[in-house]
């Protein structure tokens, strides 16, 4: 990487180098670090990106699971990728991002040439001010969240942590790369994981939490995300339960405009 | 399989022999046969059983995804469970069932010790009435559907395939083995399965469908499924998107004392 790379960070931040037919390099990304490691979402996005570029993909990316193994430690990855199943129209693929030979961070991911068919989008976009009318979250020192404008409608990170049980995690925000970038499968992939753990919102208290899996199903292909280009995207994300050190989120992404472009679930961690 | 097998259906369906250190072999059921094929929710299980019978797994499964990568075929198949990576006290599990060498099934399974930690069901449980004044579902001619007791609050399957457009795809139902057995996360995961495809609803149209990939979150351990039996649980389905060809139908599971005891999302491929 070096400094004249005019490249979107995030274009940076998934590039691969092919080491031979089902092997790749990556690296991680600092543009993409949390607090401790990479933001589960570039990972999440470097997964998919193995199946993108792979030259026996078939289809668009339709739903993808990430199984967090390990932390990734801050450097170089192999990436495998493998279609475990190709049919007429659809494959199935596995992907694995390894360090010094052990998984750190396996996926599954599904494609299809997809058809016209009856649509429609079930679960509205809620109705919520304009991004304009919503201040924009200030940076809070970790670099991924520099990666991305946020803007709240409701549910934004507690500004006391008092632990006072806020009874409902529900959050919803506009958002979008920054710097804007045009969407595509691996971005909203990323963006899928950009909502900050449910349990802190509920409990206005930072417990340690880890992402262990997440879930995404497109509902858009490449040519509605094309449409969408660098607009903000409105996220919605909630708990369902919490129980025992695990509690799951659900997620919903909807374009300006209304439709709904991704769902997503995930299952994280958490101590105390 | 004989007649005088004493087992319960879904533990004879479940059965699989040991073929070397990573290898079962197991059978599709033909108690559990869909109306092409084994119904979905049994050949999940099936794939988690693999890791829970598993000599080297650590802890109770908390997350799986099972991804449907072509039709099992009726008879044998061989069952393949790796565990991809181990930690101190989680586990990350790669399972295959595989059919003259075909993935036809592939899976990813999630293992951990579970600590007592603050908890909470931020979903709760609907008010509907109690399973004895729900009239039970008729049989209706499909093996699988006779190994479920359905007891629908609302949202059956549409009485008339008139086409007419539902608006939502909503279902709750009280729901159970049959006959009764006692809950273990087997039958949990093949009970999340249980929800007609939500298109069906919807559309009041009886459109081909397939699940292509199924996620299930266990918020229960083992002590809290064996409190529930083989009581009943309050299942609730509903769709998010349908869009070119895929849905995604979300879907809860609570105890009848209330406890939310599973999540789950699946991608449905639809045609027309």
């Amino acid at each position: 990487m070096n400094a004249d790379d005019a490249r979107h960070p995030f274009d940076r931040a998934i590039a691969l180098e092919p080491q031979d037919h089902e092997r790749w390099l990556g690296h991680t990304s600092p543009a993409y670090a949390n607090m401790v490691g990479p933001y589960g979402g570039i990972s999440a996005a470097q997964a998919l990106q193995v199946v993108m570029q792979h030259p026996q993909r078939l289809g668009e990316p339709t739903a993808l699971t990430v199984n967090f193994c390990a932390a990734l430690a801050d450097g170089p990855f192999t990436a495998i990728a493998r279609p475990l199943r190709t049919n007429r129209s659809t494959q199935h693929w596995l992907v694995e991002l390894q360090q010094q030979g052990e998984t750190q961070l396996s996926a599954t991911v599904f494609t299809a040439l997809r058809r016209d068919t009856w649509g429609s989008d079930e679960l509205r976009k809620p109705a919520v001010p304009a991004p304009a009318q919503c201040p924009q979250a200030p940076a809070r020192g970790v670099a991924w969240l520099e990666r991305y404008e946020m803007r709240f409608v409701e549910g934004s990170l507690p500004t006391e942590w008092d632990g006072e049980d806020h009874g409902s995690s529900l959050t919803r925000l506009w958002l979008r790369d920054a710097p804007p970038r045009p969407l595509d499968h691996a971005s909203l992939t990323a963006l899928s994981d950009a909502f900050f753990p449910r349990i802190w919102r509920r409990r206005a208290m930072r417990v340690p939490i880890g992402t262990v899996t997440m879930t995404v199903y497109f509902h858009a292909d490449a040519a509605q995300l094309h449409r969408v280009g660098s607009g903000y995207l409105l996220g919605q994300a909630q708990a369902q339960g919490y129980r025992r050190g695990y509690f799951d989120q659900s997620a919903q992404l909807w374009s300006e405009a209304g439709d709904l472009l991704a769902t997503s679930h995930q299952l994280v961690y958490y101590k105390e």
